[in-house]
């Protein structure tokens, strides 16, 4: 059963572009090095100036893979001193809804 | 090109349930009524107890009929009394990521 995970980061003053582009890297890393990884959606709220990363794993392994994963620990060691705060980070429940892709 | 809106809820104490079902109600409408809507994800936070609905639509007339549409218009009336804080909608930017559905 897939499992949903929400991250939300808010990049420091001056530092949008700099989390922007560490986002990119990380979402093509995720593709390349996580086939458990089905759905990887990274979005800005230009009103609020933060970053929301909606991700959707095969199952819970693909999580912990995912926790694992040098390039995602890479990144948030790199994301750190960008961040206003540490990024929140919580597997979520998915409640309702529909894609028609 | 693709719109992506990101609305996030906040239930007053002991409303969570209501707020959830309310929106289970208001997803169905979506997908019933709006062909222009090709993605709505409802999420529902444990840790934060708060809702995060994730949506995409076709184009920028999608999200004018959604804003227009009386189902939206009663599911936010109906929510009002149950929502902490008013909800936060914001039409945001998709700068990475990928779906392997």
């Amino acid at each position: 059963m897939s499992v949903y995970v929400v991250a939300f980061m808010k990049p420091a003053e001056g530092k949008i572009e700099e989390v922007g582009a560490g986002l990119k890297e990380l979402a093509a890393a995720v593709k390349e090095n996580e086939p458990g990884c089905i759905q990887y959606d990274v979005i800005f709220a230009k009103e609020h100036g933060s970053y929301t990363v909606f991700e959707v794993y095969k199952d819970m392994e693909a999580v912990a893979a995912h926790k694992e994963a040098a390039h995602v620990k890479e990144a948030f060691a790199q994301a750190a001193e960008s961040l206003a705060d540490p990024p929140m980070i919580a597997v979520v429940d998915k409640i309702a809804g529909f894609h028609r892709h």
